[in-house]
């Protein structure tokens, strides 16, 4: 059973998850696990592992609209090398400042693979869910998709520098923020835009029209030798930890000017089925 | 380098650290990763495996003095057994529920080795910390001692339903709550009681003088071969999840009479060294 199959088994069990966040009193809080073989390739610093890890879960403190409060990861590896250990802090505790949260430190833990598990918390009184899209909406994606695809082209052909430069993304706890006085629904695009548009259309029972060109980044196209695989690498790859957000078309410019990156109208809210330039867009991507 | 000297060395890059929580903003947060090699025993239930791991952060949020609001937890498998992950859950809800917390979800990730990332949190306005103990206090333990290491022998001799029982531990949150009008110094005993004097002594700067009896499980004595064998599971083993902290002589009554468990007064609060019965007490226990 792999892992989407079985959240959905959990439905019945644990009613308030399914979003980004858990929200508890006006509180979110989101857990994720990261282990070496799938998570950080051949050459990730340990200053990029404890970024990339917490940011993750910042991430998903983002797509609520939330404010970013804190962090704490449990550090698993075999053995607690000083200075690994000392970058993986400093990694975790840069990114909590560059959102305005606090590193708060955590667990160690021996393990026989590299893992991490990082826990973010936020606040907001009312939190952004994937299920307010409607009919009508614009619907439009933060930053540039690709990046992540990008690193591990780059983690291959030995640009380690360049590729860690990328790993390390900005989570778009800023934009959230933004973008709450104005997004009917978000969530983060860690599984792909593909992925989370299928994902935001059964929240909201709702479909998508979206249209080219998409925001992928521009170096994903000298690494890409087709358009398709500059699609498959922008729309399908995932790990781009950008907002994928719904509002009324009437928004969409206020919301661009108030958000801190740059924000993309990429289609519309339709009543069902998602696609791409009028074709249907499958539902596959990165799976966690 | 082991865990607590990686630990030490940290504590410069994570100056609001080195507590069984941290606090943030009258929030506590506490992080734990175990894995099945070193926690759960050939015969652990996945329902116990939930308890017990969300348990053990919920016996931070205890030791706190702070009333317990969430937790998460991130689950690391190689397969999703419905049933085997059905049950783990129904494990970490009940005992949220069993000290007024909601269980929130989490993340699922394939992982060679079962593993499993809690995290939990809780309100305290004033939290207990390890470093208020102060010379001529009295020094107490909730519950009883050694029922970990019992559990084991239980499993070792194929008596799963018994050791399972033991296993899933009741976190003392209300406890800690009742303890928190009344407590100095306060701390987990998860890594056996002989070791959290030592890190109380540490953190409050002060030392300890224990006397026996201490109150270690009666069904203790039934596996220990001798008397110094029962002492080793009761005071050194660890993985109890009880309470130990220090309060004025004159408040142990009233503290007794408000805590849900027993607690037993096992010694006073001196200027330093940790002695049981008069003579030095190692510090060494159980290290996560």
């Amino acid at each position: 059973m792999d892992e989407r199959t079985a959240l959905a088994e959990l439905a019945d069990r644990l009613p308030d998850a399914g979003d980004d966040c858990a929200v508890v009193d006006g509180q979110v809080v989101t857990t994720d696990m990261l282990h070496e073989r799938t998570d950080f390739p051949d050459g990730t610093s340990r200053y990029t592992a404890g970024w990339r890890a917490v940011g993750a879960s910042l991430s998903d403190v983002a797509a609520m609209g939330a404010d970013a409060t804190a962090a704490v990861a449990a550090y698993g590896a075999p053995s607690f090398d000083p200075d690994e250990l000392g970058a993986f802090v400093d990694g975790a505790r840069d990114v909590c400042e560059s959102v305005g949260g606090e590193y708060v430190g955590g667990d160690l833990d021996n393990h026989d693979e590299f893992t991490v598990a990082t826990t973010a918390l936020g606040t907001a009184s009312d939190p952004i869910l994937r299920s307010g899209a409607s009919p009508g909406e614009a619907v439009c994606v933060t930053g540039t998709l690709g990046r992540s695809a990008l690193a591990l082209a780059l983690f291959d052909r030995g640009d380690t520098e360049g590729a860690n430069a990328l790993f390390r993304f900005q989570p778009r706890v800023r934009a959230g923020v933004a973008l709450r006085s104005h997004a009917s629904a978000m969530m983060d695009s860690s599984d792909g835009l593909a992925r989370s548009l299928h994902q935001l259309a059964e929240a909201s029972d709702c479909g998508f029209a979206v249209e080219e060109p998409l925001p992928i980044d521009e170096r994903v196209g000298a690494v890409a030798e087709s358009d398709e695989e500059r699609l498959e690498l922008g729309a399908f790859f995932g790990e781009d930890f950008e907002l994928v957000c719904t509002m009324p078309e009437a928004a969409v410019s206020a919301a661009r000017e108030a958000t801190p990156c740059p924000l993309h109208r990429i289609g519309t809210v339709t009543e069902r089925g998602v696609t791409l330039d009028g074709e249907a867009l499958p539902d596959r991507g990165y799976s966690h």
